[in-house]
């Protein structure tokens, strides 16, 4: 069970070769093992190499397009609907990103949507794109797997539904937001159960009310949404911009990808891109969140408090740390990946 | 502490005279009684008339501009950028939701931001303004008051920052949500005190970490985030949104209404119109939007749960029982209006 330190690019590699071996052209193999490591990279361990075997599972089952006619099926200067042809949703995704940025430095915003997409991993890798540009990002998305219900009822129609928001910061890091509108995402409930650890009170529910803490039996129950009702609302509301507005599945709509791996699950997904520079100076918008994140960091702290973060602070500083020093994986997870290597007949990670 | 049914049309005829005794000119003070009529008419009992006493005691000290010249200073195609000139926030406001319908129908989106706005009232009722035009509206503000530490802190360099999105439905009520990314808002802890009631456990908590109940210690102790470290992160993204973007005030130069009559407050706020009609029909959006709500609210309920609510959904039918049978203002109400008349030397409302 010991941690043994694999160098980013290596596990890209690896990474890369498994999605090449399961049929991807290799352009688009190796955008999608950039974003898979990317997540890895930053901690989002839920939506990082994690999902490389049910992936596989999917591609080979023929619940994903490998050769995806990704196109635009409605336009305006502000905004465009893509149809995702069923490809990986990480390729869709980045087109989404890339023609908000474009869009956007004409129009000072746009909105991209997306149907007939699929799982793209973390929220705010895409936000991140207009950020890595000076812009803001934003991103929704209807979650692929259905695991809350209305407030008060008992029908899971509803995900996790989550929201990214990046904004450009001068010298600080970005104020990156990343958040799952439940409590918990289902991803961290998946990786709870990896690693064998329970869960904290107040992520999960069962069909009682009571409090669900051992991640192997999350089917019983459901996630609880972050503020009760609010957060109800807030997943609701993220389905009906990422999902209905584009035509997308919602609702009882939802294909629940860790059961169903060959409906097309008609993922719904938005970008935002937001130009500062439309808004004023971008170097003097960069200056005042920088003003910003230093003030909330240097406030006064509760006792036992060390610091104070800011959203996305703990992120980058994996990121950096990753980069650096390279990833520590599980061992659960590695014996994973060894299995995925094995079955697909491709050099281990520790051979990539 | 008996509460008759006073009609709404009366009650927005007495904000108006109060506010034209007040300077405003006749047509502006019809605008921003319109609005505060309209939220006390949805049930937003802490941003309706509840204010008046508030702004009139602000508009005397000479805090708000009563002419003044609301314009743009930024545009592109998809945006624009106003410039409140420290006028009453529902103009500011009106005029952004205008702005933001006409740029939206050309390019599909539009964003329109605000500084050197005030205090508008409910999130909701500037998102509802794309809705009523068959759009989606979304609305972001930073509060008026600081209420709120970074996740870990005691200084209070955050506000309630609310969100609203409204999502236009077929035969069903639109989707409204509303809320504060705190807990409770100010304004309904404000209502408990003037009700002399005692706040849930969970809406704030003292400098010690304690649950703090009686709304007459509010200011000795601050509102809770929902979602916890979530919470933040999105009143910190609110804030970033609707203030950093647009040069308004944020964290530290945020102005407390409550306690300075004269500052500008250089309030900061943003709407977007989505136009669902550029993303596919009208008509089978808002049909989804029905199937949606109708599955929600069909959902087998947990035990005790009488009905599955919609965002929006108690809104929409108080608006609608407010129109038919009139508001039951409560007596602590009823008094600071009568008291607001006699000072300003009006009709009382009953007599209005």
């Amino acid at each position: 069970m010991t941690d043994s330190f694999i160098p980013v690019a290596q596990l890209r590699r690896f990474v890369g070769a498994a999605l090449e071996k399961l049929d991807l052209p290799a352009g688009d193999a190796a955008t999608v093992a950039e974003f898979m490591t990317e997540a890895e990279a930053q901690g989002s361990d839920g939506h990082g190499v994690i999902r490389l075997a049910p992936y596989a599972r999917r591609i080979r089952a023929g619940g994903i397009k490998l050769r995806p006619d990704i196109r635009i099926v409605k336009e305006k200067p502000g905004m465009a609907l893509l149809d995702g042809d069923n490809g990986m949703g990480h390729l869709v995704m980045k087109r989404a990103a890339q023609i908000a940025i474009e869009k956007a430095r004409n129009c000072g915003i746009a909105w991209v949507g997306a149907r007939l997409s699929n799982h793209a991993g973390p929220a705010s890798l895409y936000a991140r794109m207009p950020m890595l540009r000076d812009m803001i990002g934003m991103y929704f998305a209807v979650g692929n797997a259905n695991h809350l219900p209305p407030w008060g009822g008992l029908d899971m129609l509803l995900s996790t539904n989550p929201i990214a928001v990046a904004v450009p910061a001068g010298s600080e890091p970005p104020v990156v937001l990343d958040m799952a509108t439940t409590v918990a995402a289902y991803g961290k409930v998946k990786a709870k159960a990896q690693r064998g650890e329970q869960m904290p009170v107040g992520w999960m529910i069962d069909r009682q009310g009571q409090p669900l803490t051992d991640p192997r039996r999350a089917e019983e129950g459901f996630l609880m949404p972050i503020g009760g009702y609010k957060g109800y609302g807030l997943s609701l509301i993220v389905g009906l911009l990422a999902g209905t507005l584009n035509g997308a599945a919602m609702g009882s709509e939802v294909v629940d990808f860790n059961h169903d791996d060959t409906s097309v699950t008609n993922t719904g997904q938005a970008i935002v891109a937001i130009d500062p520079d439309a808004f004023g100076d971008i170097g003097e918008f960069k200056a005042r969140v920088d003003t910003l994140v230093r003030e909330m960091r240097g406030s006064e702290r509760m006792a036992g408090v060390e610091r104070i973060w800011l959203p996305g602070e703990q992120s980058h500083a994996r990121r950096v740390a990753s980069e650096r020093d390279g990833l520590a994986l599980p061992a659960a997870l590695r014996q994973q990946l060894d299995a995925v290597a094995l079955d697909l007949g491709i050099p281990s990670l520790q051979a990539s």
